[in-house]
């Protein structure tokens, strides 16, 4: 009987560390060529499968698969693109039937966070719906954090040191300046939901680097009097002092503090960041001279400086996710298992996918300092190991030698698909 | 006859590296204990020496001092604060005269850009004008790039860096997301005269790795349509582009294009950054998704990903200006002259201060691309030897290892002073 080829695909945001699970998917798959066929990879995520728009993953050598590792981004396209239920949408779940045939797959790995583990799920379920044989292994990757069961998510880690690593830098210069020009520095970082990239810059602080940081979460609501006071405290203290503001943060009145009804000269919206808000009420509140700034892609996609705990973790997701559908699973999502925090020590485990999807696991409040502005030493605990160990990319004059596939394209089989 | 004391103090915005040009004076100065007494730094810059806050640098260890090759900012603290000429306020120069005297102060060193080289220049004429011996000898530093005569200024070579990799891989990102998302990714530089830092931003492409990225400097006056056209051209031709913006572009009213008159919903004034009214433009002109960035002080304090031969040239710098001051050179300034592009090599000049006062060092027209969007090949081959090699930090649980000095005051010997 003909080995079953496998369907890999990159879902959502990407990360700085979203390819080395895709390494670790395909050089596990490459290591078991006597149990399972070829690793096609869809062209901008599930669009690919939709589209029957694969990639023969064979046309790229072991040198350019291994430098996925320490590439950051999508190799092979991401896309943000929600299949809807079964029931809601027959049409595309027969497709995929339709390009899972036509080219023999007989595995679906699907590296994403939330969303994308209910698609997985969703795929998982064509064996008993709709009578397709196909088992569907998640690997889990978010910036966000917010998985459940994994201790942590993939791409996570490398952000967090990205944050804290640039917020220990940006308050060494305003340290520097905070004399006679600059008090406050304002970092604008990601994370709409949940506080878990902006608890990252609490990190640059340490016992033998304290640096008067004040994080604005998205769990907290917004309180400006507080706010400007706690400011206030640590200028008069320490005669600086960085803001680490999650784009996500509220007000007292549940709207976005970064939509503050900006109108250009005719009138039109603008939208701004949430960085410049606060430096307008640092400025109206307490008259200080204040810079800001907002990392976006540059947090997430700083493979430069990433994390080398999360660069291995996210490999060892990938590697376990073909681990597991040889060992017959499906349904499920490899996760990171926390075993001690002081040496860190985790291991490989396994979530099932129907307790996964649709759960976001939320910051405790225990992570959260009592006045809102920090974070506790239990938070510090779990973070600290996430950031351990740096893990650089090779360099070819002065710059990231990042590798692109060369991607080649699958023969099609079958006739057009509209998406 | 007892060794003369010297005075070293930082001045202006921070660098990446300033702090490696403060360890070649100091170190330099160590070597030399039989020609030069005690190096006393200037808390906060010439404020220290105007209030007689003076720092002993030998309460600091050889360790310590080594450390700050390693470390961003400024570590004896800088200032923004320009003498005015000896005519206007003789009393701030009979004041320094009075704090040199009481600490046996012989040599002057100066670390900063152009605006600090006109205090050298001036401290460098006391000898002269009021009759106390001094030599003063002005340390190269600007992220700008802008001093003339050296063929580029310590500080910039990390920032080129900075914004070459941040450009690369955010590009990569949204390379990977544009075929359901972003299309177009904004980032914001510093550089409010001159682009050289935008420019560093073309280097993210190169021969070998192809990416579509639309400068935009201040020498250019901004054309909306034809920058739209431009855009709208490379997100057809590749899917996606970076943007990368100059803080300084100004729009054919010669008007800061940050300055849009923005008013938030009391009617205040609110000033944004330049890379939110670019992305509006982009939203109106071609309702293209985007993301945007600002890096400001991130820039500049990322010592984590610093050019190599940025710290070398900043602590050559340094060193030298104590070597021309014991050779009894007065009001100079040590430069980088470059002997030849490919391979690179440099060598330690020597600029008299009259002729770098004051003189603004403009980015060559011939290294602005036809289209006004890109670098020229001549600018890149400037450019490229700047951002080579990488000198990494040592790093202590997952974050850079940053020396923060003891400073230790040195008993004053005087009545108080205003500034």
């Amino acid at each position: 009987m003909a080995l079953k080829n496998a369907f890999y695909a990159q879902s959502g945001g990407v990360t700085a560390v979203i390819n080395a699970s895709a390494a670790g998917v395909i050089e596990a798959a490459r290591r078991n060529k006597d149990k399972i066929g070829k690793v096609y990879a869809g062209r901008n995520g599930i669009i690919g499968a939709l589209t029957e728009d694969l990639i023969d993953t064979d046309g790229d050598s072991a040198e350019a698969i291994a430098a996925l590792r320490h590439t950051p981004s999508g190799g092979f396209g991401s896309c943000r693109y929600k299949l809807k239920g079964i029931e809601q949408n027959r049409r595309e779940y027969e497709r995929l039937i339709e390009v899972f045939k036509a080219h023999d797959i007989g595995y679906f790995f699907y590296n994403g966070g939330g969303d994308s583990a209910d698609t997985c799920l969703k795929i998982s379920q064509i064996s008993d719906t709709l009578g397709y044989p196909i088992q569907a292994v998640h690997v889990p990757k978010t910036v966000d954090n917010d998985l459940p069961i994994t201790d942590c998510c993939p791409g996570f880690g490398s952000v967090a040191k990205y944050i804290a690593v640039s917020t220990r830098e940006a308050s060494f210069d305003v340290a520097s300046m905070c004399k006679t020009s600059t008090k406050v520095f304002i970092l604008e970082v990601m994370g709409r939901h949940a506080g878990w990239i902006a608890a990252a810059g609490g990190l640059a602080s340490s016992k033998d680097c304290e640096i008067p940081i004040v994080i604005l979460f998205p769990e907290v609501s917004f309180d400006k009097a507080k706010f400007l006071a706690k400011v206030d405290d640590c200028v008069k203290k320490f005669g600086y002092c960085s803001v680490v503001v999650s784009e996500g943060v509220k007000g007292e009145d549940d709207k976005f503090l970064a939509d503050q009804g900006l109108r250009d000269a005719f009138g039109h919206a603008q939208l701004g960041g949430v960085a410049p808000v606060v430096a307008g009420i640092i400025k109206d509140g307490l008259g200080l001279k204040y810079h800001w700034g907002v990392a976006d892609y540059l947090q997430r996609a700083a493979r430069h400086i990433a994390s080398k705990t999360d660069v291995e973790q996210a490999y060892a997701m990938g590697q376990a996710a073909v681990e597991y559908a040889l060992a017959g699973h499906n349904a499920v999502m490899p996760t990171i298992d926390r075993e001690s925090n002081s040496p860190y020590r985790w291991k490989v485990g396994m979530a099932q996918l129907a307790d996964v999807a649709n759960v976001e696991k939320m910051m405790p409040a225990e992570y959260i300092s009592e006045d809102g502005f920090g974070i506790t030493e239990a938070c510090r605990e779990y973070l600290a190991p996430l950031i351990e160990g740096e893990d650089y990319p090779p360099y070819k004059d002065g710059l990231p030698d990042y590798v692109r596939l060369k991607n080649v394209a699958v023969n099609k089989k079958l006739s057009g698909f509209e998406v």
